[in-house]
């Protein structure tokens, strides 16, 4: 382990973020469970790449039949592409019908920002001021968490992020008009820089922000400022997508709004690098006819067999409503947990935060005992927020309801074990 | 066929490219061969991609292997990023002992241009007039190909390409002395502008250039002027890397000088989608302290199981030998061939050109038709150059003599019936 941990740091250089004061070193995957080199299990409560519970046989038979078939680029015709993208889009509404492949939610991502600038012809584009976004350089300038070397460029704006313990303003519905009039300021300022404004990128639920737990309409306002300043919106589904929230399979369905183009990444695949954006035929267009985008690696017919089981599999094992009926009951138990430091709990789907406050403040140490704690009795948590003081929990979509009481009495016993 | 063109046209949007006027509907490939729907078999001497063969079975099993096993991020600890990183590592040197992984080319491209920018904290960058790195925002700003959307950004200058067509200058000496002098007006042009100078990007062969047939030495002086001026050299080895010159592992050893960093892509995972950054420690730690950089699916055990199956394919059936053995014999067939419009055939490991000109111009049409008329005959090429002037050949490195002695043939019955 330390010799691993060596081996990192002579290879990778330093900074490379690893989970847990102690790393775990996890050599098998199986449904929601992690199983480490000495055999130890632990409960995997946050990975939402392994959206179908890790190595699902039915993925790894897809990519291995056709790993030994064929393993090429998009240029020449193959049906993985057609029969996958049309099968997708078909979960969409809005006129979102057409797909573009890529590797990654960040490359996604990157590409969404140059739609929304083809079709504007503007390059001034809004983020929160709390958020992740992606990694390439392009989405690097929207994500708050990682500031870009060189600085902000100037056709960046940010917008104070939904926060539940710093609202907006007042009500639910004061804090959604203030929201929207915050946009609103930053289109007029980006207009009046000259840069014109293209895009607004957010996060349906605002997973990166905290998921502050917002009501449907929420962002019925802010989409009417955008629209009517001719902008996009740009909607990174990468977190909520693909059935975690139980009641939609989609977060901007769950909102009630209708963006302009959707990014999907990290569950898309079960972990095979493929991601995509869907947008409407207009938008594509746009984009397609101001650049001549090609990704060799991206829409492969591995890639395409990959997505396509991740679609049987959440149909045929019924995962959007276990995530909703699982995902209810979990809820409930973690509901009755009592802590003085808990100023929240809430979720949607198998998307749950526990959000820790002291005074009314953000308590990101707590939260971090309590993360490190978790590890220690086998269930693997991340945390989220401004002062990283919110317990992210995203497990595998198979997860039962036996997981549930797994996770709500451990987080009880550790609880009761640390004091305010 | 009609109707899977019509799909994609109505699933992908407008603009999407395809190889051949009338494109070929592949459904599975084995070794250097690609078969079609109706079962008729091309000889692929373009896809570099396949650097073993289509479907190498080793590969295969590798992926099928550790996807039933294990297939997370890299912020647990594991063995594969680990084993396969410093065998990588192990073969560069000039100090290029650390690696970052991302999913592609154009990912690692992006990372390299911001390491260039951390180290000397200037953004300013060059690259040649008629290149191509890849797709995302950041790496597109060089791509001369594909021109970003909102033009070029004041940071980035470029510089005439070395091509064999259009000289920079008289005598091969001379040229190289003309692309150092380029590049230093081009770096002072950054100075004088307040961008400061980061680094150059290039590929060492000039491969989307044509491979215009550079001398050993050919980047000597430029390499001292970036020196000189506190820049990186950014080598993109996607194209030549990996053995596929035979003589050389990497292109910058052919070339002989000391690159910052080197970026590869394509052939790494023999299809997987994999790449990687290797740098010199200062430039890792520049980078890794400026900006908290990860990348979901990079470096998971799947992408790492199968980069390290290629390396011991490459080794075990000696690829890389077989690419200077064969290459030099198909080089051998190629330069026998005549037709009045061969302005140059040249070749470095199985990596061949063939230019065409009319009256000492390039002439685009005609090599478009020697590709239809390949295609039509069993054979897979590519062009290059400013004109697409230039037949671009680079096939799996398990390429046979029977293999180049097929292409050969071919060429040479198809410019036969071309004339000029």
């Amino acid at each position: 382990m330390t010799d691993l941990i060596a081996r990192r740091e002579a290879l990778l250089g330093p900074n490379v973020p690893t989970f847990y004061d102690d790393p775990v070193h996890i050599v098998r995957g199986e449904g929601v469970w992690l199983y480490d080199a000495k055999g130890r299990r632990y409960l995997d409560c946050y990975n939402n790449v392994a959206h179908l519970g890790h190595c699902h046989p039915r993925v790894v038979e897809a990519i291995a039949h056709q790993a030994a078939q064929l393993n090429t680029h998009s240029r020449y015709l193959h049906e993985g592409i057609l029969d996958y993208g049309e099968r997708l889009v078909a979960k969409f509404d809005h006129g979102l019908s057409q797909m573009l492949m890529t590797c990654t939610g960040s490359e996604a991502n990157d590409v969404a920002l140059r739609m929304a600038q083809a079709v504007t012809g503007k390059t001034g584009l809004i983020a929160t001021d709390n958020t992740y976004h992606g990694n390439t350089t392009a989405v690097a300038h929207l994500s708050t968490r990682r500031p870009p070397i060189g600085g902000y460029p100037p056709h960046i704006r940010r917008v104070p992020a939904p926060d539940s313990l710093a609202p907006l303003g007042g009500s639910p519905k004061a804090q959604a008009k203030a929201f929207a009039a915050n946009v609103a300021q930053a289109i007029e300022e980006l207009e009046q820089a000259g840069h014109g404004f293209a895009g607004l990128m957010l996060c349906p639920i605002f997973a990166n922000e905290g998921m502050p737990g917002l009501a449907p309409g929420f962002l019925d306002a802010t989409v009417n400022v955008v629209k009517r300043a001719g902008g996009l919106i740009l909607c990174d589904e990468v977190q909520p997508g693909f059935g975690r929230l139980g009641s939609h399979w989609w977060g901007h369905e769950l909102l009630g709004f209708a963006p302009d183009l959707v990014t999907l990444g990290k569950p898309m695949g079960n972990g095979h690098p493929v991601a995509a954006v869907v947008a409407r035929p207009d938008v594509m267009a746009a984009f397609r006819n101001a650049f001549g985008y090609f990704n060799t690696f991206a829409g492969n017919p591995v890639s395409c067999a990959a997505a396509n089981a991740v679609l049987d599999v959440i149909e045929d094992e019924g995962l959007v409503e276990n995530a909703e009926a699982v995902g209810a009951y979990a809820l409930g138990l973690l509901l009755e947990l009592r802590h003085p430091l808990i100023a929240d709990v809430r979720g949607l789907g198998l998307f749950f935060a526990i959000e820790f406050a002291r005074d009314g403040l953000p308590d990101g140490a707590f939260c971090g005992r309590v993360v490190e704690a978790a590890k220690d009795r086998g269930i693997l948590l991340g945390r989220v927020g401004r002062a990283q003081h919110i317990l992210k929990m995203r497990p595998p979509l198979p997860f039962s309801r036996e997981n549930a009481q797994m996770l709500a009495t451990t987080l009880k016993d550790i609880l009761q074990e640390m004091p305010a």
